[in-house]
C-alpha cells in the first residue's frame, strides 16, 4: 500500500566524520550522535533541520472497555478530547513548551465534536465493537482507518513539516494494544499485559481473563490486516496509517509509549521499512513496553516512568532532536577552532 | 561556612494534592511529578518559576595531567575555553537552544584570557600542583576558590535567575574526581576509576597506577576540606562553592555528570543539606558515575551516554524542569477539566 524507501547509507561515512570532528570526545555525546546520525540519513545531508514539528493525536472508543478492562469510565475518552481542545492536557503544555503543532483527531470517539471545530472529524464509527467475541472492525473499516491516518499526514506534511509524532487517547487501549503485542512478537500474553492506567491486583487479574479470552476468539487469524482489524483499535490503525505515510514522505516519526509503539509494531508487519524512521523517544512504565521495545531492538531517549500517552513522551524528547541536528549543524571542528585532538597512546 | 535551610516539607501534601488533581492518571507522569514536587518544596509555592536558567562552566589545569592520565595533552583545557567564547563548543549549542545564559569561568587555566574580556577571572593559580606526591592545592587556595565559586553564584542571582548548573573543562579532571569520589564514598579506587576522554585499556591501567600512588599519598588526611585540597581542582572546587552558595540562596541546582557531580560529593561532606536542592541530570558513560549516584541515592532524568561535561547535562535536561513546572502550573484539573476520575474496584 505504502511505498518506503529502505534508508540510503551511501552518505553515512561522511556524516559520522562530521560527527567525530566536532570538538568533543569521540562518540562523547552518546544517544545524540547516533540520532544525528539517522535524521541526516532520513533526510540524505550533512546539515538536517527539523521543520514544523506536529504532534498528532488520535482518540477512539474501544467496545472492550465496556468489560472493565480500564479504571475509567469510557466516557473520559470524550471528555478528554474536550480537555485537548481546551488546552488544558498534559500535551498541550508539553507541544506550546517545545512549538510543537498539536492536532487533535477523532479517529473513532462515542460522541459528537460537532461544534468543536478543531477536531478533525475522521470519525469511522463511534468506538470498535468488542473483541472479546467478535472482530474489533471490519476489514473495510480497517483499511478506511489506515487511509484515514495517512490522509491526515498527508495535509501536515503540505505544510513544510518534516518531523511527526503520533499520540492517542482511548480508554480501554492498552488492552488493543496488548493483543496487537501478543500476535505480532509472539511472546506469551503475560509478557504483554500492564496496568495501564493504573489497575489493582484484582483488576489486573480480570484484564488477563477478558484478554485471554479475546486472544483465544481471534487466534485462527493469520494475515496481519485480519489480526490488526479483530484487536485493533480505531486510534491504532490511523496511527499506523500516520506512521506508515510519514516514512514514505521521509519524515522523521516520533514514537511515543507502549500504544503507539504497538501501532508501529502493526504498521511493521505491513512494511518493515518504516522503522528507520523512526526516534523511540521513550520507555513508558507499562510492564510491556520494555519487552516491546526490545523486540524492535529499540534504544529510546527517555526513561522518566511515564504511563500517561497522548504523545508525551514524544512532545518531551523532542528538544533532544533539535540538540542532536543542533550540534551537528553548529560545533566547531577540531580544525576550526584549532582544538588539539586525542594524542596517540606513545603520546599521552 | 554556608547556612542551608533543610527543606521545609509543610507545603508537601498541597503541592501532592495539586499533582494528583491534573487531568491524567495517578503518577502517570513519573519522574516530572518528584521534579515538579521537589521544585514547588525549594520555591515554596504550589506555582514555582524557573526564571534566567544560567550554566556556568569553570575551567582548571591539572598538575596530574602531566603523568599521562589522559587522552587529551593539557593546551586543550586552553583550547577549549577559546571555543567556548567563540560558541563552537556543545555547551554552547545546547545553552543557545534552550535559553541558558553560559558564563565561562577561569577557576585556574594555565594561560591567559586577558584579551577575552568574556571569560570571567577567578584563577586561583595557573593549574595544580600534581598530586602524585604533594597536595594538589593549599588550605588557603582552597578556600579561596570555595569563596570565588560562590561569589559567581551570588552576581548570578542578583540578576533575578533562581536556576543554575555547574559545567566544567579541565584536562586530567577525571582523576581528581575518582580520587575524591573514593575518598568520600570509601568505595575501592577501582570502582570509582573510568576512561575519562577515552582511554583504551593499557592508558587505563597507567592511570590506575597513577591514582593508586595518589591515593597512599593522601591517606592519612581526613578532613573533608583537606582531601578536597590534597586531590580536587581549582574548577572542582568552585563547583563546590558555586552548588553551596546557590542552595545557600534557595535556587535549584543542576547537577552534570562525573566531575560535577564529585564536587557536589565533596560540598555535601561539608552540607549535607544541600542535596535536597539538587536535580541529577544525567547518568554519564563515565564508569564511576553510577555508583556515584547510587550512593548518594540520586535518580538521574536522563541516561543518553553522554561522557562531555562542560555541564552539557544540564542542558539538555533543562527542557525537562521546564516541563514539570508547566504541568504543574498549566494543566487542568479534574474538576475544572470536567473529567471523570478513576473509578472505584467495584465499579470498573
Amino acid at each position: 500500500m505504502f511505498s518506503i524507501r529502505p534508508l540510503n547509507l551511501t552518505l553515512a561515512p561522511e556524516i559520522q566524520h562530521k560527527i567525530d570532528h566536532k570538538t568533543k570526545p569521540l562518540g562523547s555525546l552518546g544517544q545524540l550522535e547516533s540520532l544525528a546520525w539517522q535524521i541526516g540519513l532520513i533526510q540524505q545531508t550533512l546539515t538536517p533541520e527539523l521543520r514544523r514539528p506536529h504532534l498528532l493525536v488520535f482518540a477512539a472508543d474501544h467496545g472492550i472497555a465496556r468489560e472493565g478492562v480500564s479504571k475509567y469510565p469510557p466516557e473520559v475518552t470524550y471528555q478528554m478530547v474536550l480537555n485537548f481542545v481546551q488546552e488544558g492536557a498534559a500535551i498541550n503544555v508539553f507541544c506550546r513548551q517545545n512549538g510543537i503543532t498539536l492536532n487533535i483527531i477523532d479517529a473513532g470517539v462515542a460522541g459528537s465534536f460537532a461544534e468543536y471545530p478543531a477536531v478533525i472529524d475522521q470519525k469511522i464509527a463511534p468506538g470498535t465493537r468488542s473483541f472479546l467475541h467478535e472482530p474489533a472492525m471490519t476489514g473495510p473499516e480497517c483499511a478506511r482507518a489506515l487511509e484515514a491516518g495517512a490522509a491526515v499526514v498527508r495535509r501536515v506534511a503540505a505544510t513544510g513539516c518534516n518531523v511527526l509524532g503520533c499520540g492517542e487517547m482511548g480508554i480501554g487501549n492498552t488492552s488493543a494494544a496488548t493483543l496487537l503485542m501478543h500476535r505480532f512478537t509472539g511472546l506469551p500474553l503475560a509478557e504483554c499485559l500492564g496496568r495501564g492506567t493504573g489497575l489493582d491486583d484484582a483488576q489486573l487479574r480480570h484484564k488477563a481473563a477478558v484478554l485471554t479470552t479475546a486472544a483465544a476468539t481471534h487466534a485462527h487469524l493469520t494475515a496481519p490486516l485480519a489480526v490488526l482489524a479483530a484487536v485493533g483499535g480505531f486510534e491504532l490503525v490511523q496511527m499506523a496509517g500516520a506512521m506508515l505515510q510519514a516514512a514514505e514522505l521521509g519524515m522523521v516519526v516520533l514514537v511515543d509509549g507502549f500504544i503507539a509503539t504497538a501501532a508501529l509494531l502493526a504498521a511493521a508487519q505491513l512494511h518493515p521499512e518504516v522503522l528507520a524512521y523512526c526516534v523511540f523517544c521513550h520507555q513508558s512504565d507499562e510492564a510491556g513496553h520494555a519487552r516491546l521495545l526490545a523486540h524492535l531492538q529499540a534504544k529510546p531517549l527517555l526513561q522518566l516512568g511515564l504511563r500517561l500517552g497522548e504523545g508525551t513522551g514524544c512532545a518531551l524528547a523532542y528538544p533532544l532532536l533539535v540538540s542532536a541536528v543542533g550540534f551537528l549543524n553548529e560545533m566547531a571542528s577540531f580544525e576550526s577552532a584549532g582544538v588539539s585532538q586525542a594524542a596517540t597512546p606513545a603520546a599521552s
